[in-house]
């Protein structure tokens, strides 16, 4: 099992690191005069910082129940897990961009680059998921089918989820990243921590 | 307790790159003609640096005490710990703020948004260890009812504290980040480490 | 063993970081008025990021299958490895050069120094594992010869195709960051995980 | 032993993302017409970046050595470990500061900064060794003596070298970073790789 050590070890530094990094795009112009007004102006920044954190910390929780399920990663597991680490350590350049253009000139640009960000990170790890269960690939012996179609059930929705908050961008910006913020603080951590009966450990 | 090793190297990445990336909030202008005496006036910058720095080493420290008293972490466990990275990756944000603005304009706005932050975060730290311990939800058989109690008494004066530092601001920012030092560099270290006489190893 | 596990963890943090951090060098003036077209006009910086992240990638799993083979470290071997990381964590700087300079003025000599960055890089890994593998300084007894022959002829062409794509930046900078796109994307997978016949787990 | 794998994970982490950060002083003006010779003017940051880079290096191999003679840690060092571990990720600060004001204005008082973290560093780091191995406190017993001797061998001469590049820069500065370079690139590996005959793994 040695080989998906190996995975998890820079997967959870790619994760924490990226996560961590999204505070770095909060930030305050240092000619301000009014600094209670700017702080409080700046809630598009907070608003995708959380989005993009606990998204990351999800995306986290559900990879390490996957790797969980497999008895060894092969070269296009690798390569995919690469695609996707790619995807999640460009996140913070588009939650920056939400952070400086929401509700000011450039919001839709700035939200289509946010919301086409989450699809293809949806589509990169259900791509990643779907070959290592297909015909049971790289799935362990001792798991049961069950368990595969349980986490099987709570990938399914990401694409769709999110083609919709790209979607809904076109009509309102600002209602897309609500809808983001949304799916990471309510939908994603019950889909994510599924199966286990409140015991993820 | 495979679940809880997930937890602790998900979160020592956090607390480490968040200490670290702190440093990156202090600078000179790269126009700046005196250097020397720029480098006295960054004192704030310094203040603020070793106060973040070694809360959040503090903050290390406990989580692994609390967590070693685990035999299992559970969903809400898991979302309350998520919370809890999210705000101590927050924490470079408002040093930044009080290491630009203390003792210059803004002053008050910075501080109070830095002692805020302590607050959320003592506050999500209580809540989350009182879930873990809470009719011994997630606590390991063969850990004594009196080292459960030793880390709470740790615990329990933390939101109280911070809400005195938070109080304070308002009378004297610069007293309330001095206050905030002096509780990382004392308090915090004794309470800390409590219970284990020496041996935490 | 323990030595390796200490050369491994360091060399993975490092490897991690230097990836996550090139997002950093992806950005967009705050002034911007046209976000659309600027988002598009940034294909530069998008081609860096990728390249850059990939390699690293490579790079890292290529150490883990050398450092798989070896029964110790040693002083010579740490050290050279040290100048490997170093130049890996110089990485973010050439391609925030080429980020920024492609296709504008200052293109060439950002080219350079990126394509000069990858012939180190690979010169100073080639030494890093002939110093390993000669006479079989490091290798552990029961990895048979076959596998380190694989390994090296999978590093020897690294340094002659990194000198082709410094040669091509003289002719066209863009032509050579495509080229060390299509190694990283193409070449680089399919060597780096050589040997192990779908199975370097 | 649990103890100190806490206390290295933590450290760990530290070492490697202040190493990595240090690239980010690296940078050249964005509105530069002539990159070439820009990039060669930066020599002052390549110069600090080496140096700061394989001085952390070397005091992260130093770490390990010392640490796994230790049977536990207690809570004085885990605070003085934090202290070092604050000096770490000061770093580079510093040698921001260096690269940026050497062969220009400023140039001592960056000098005087850069060489006065590493006297701080070796002090606190001095400190924290003589703690440990002093009446074998926190060392453990089947160690021999030899080895605590031959570790101390090499600490001991840290503050009076350090001082010494302290005191070069107000003679020339430019001479002290060129020093503190040499004790990088040259003194501190064989220092620091001690004792173990080529066998440090």
């Amino acid at each position: 099992m040695e080989g998906t050590t190996r995975l998890e070890a820079f997967s959870d530094g790619v994760f924490a690191i990226a996560a961590t990094l999204l505070v770095l795009e909060i930030g305050v112009d240092s000619g301000t005069r009014d600094l209670d007004s700017a702080l409080l102006h700046l809630w598009p920044s907070y608003l995708a910082y959380a989005t993009s954190f606990i998204t990351i910390g999800i995306i986290w929780m559900n990879h390490h129940n996957c790797v969980d399920t497999m008895r060894r990663a092969d070269r296009p597991l690798l390569f995919l897990n690469l695609l996707l680490l790619m995807t999640v350590a460009f996140l913070p350049f588009p939650t920056k961009l939400v952070a400086q253009h929401l509700n000011k000139p450039g919001e839709s640009a700035a939200v289509y680059a946010y919301a086409a960000t989450f699809v293809v990170m949806a589509v990169i790890y259900n791509i990643w998921w779907r070959y290592a269960r297909g015909h049971r690939r790289l799935i362990a012996d001792d798991v049961p089918d069950t368990r595969i179609r349980a986490i099987s059930r709570a990938f399914d929705p990401g694409p769709p989820i999110y083609a919709i908050t790209f979607g809904v961008a076109f009509i309102s910006p600002l209602a897309s990243v609500f809808l983001t913020f949304a799916i990471a603080a309510f939908y994603l951590p019950s889909a994510a921590l599924f199966e286990r009966g409140g015991e993820p450990g």
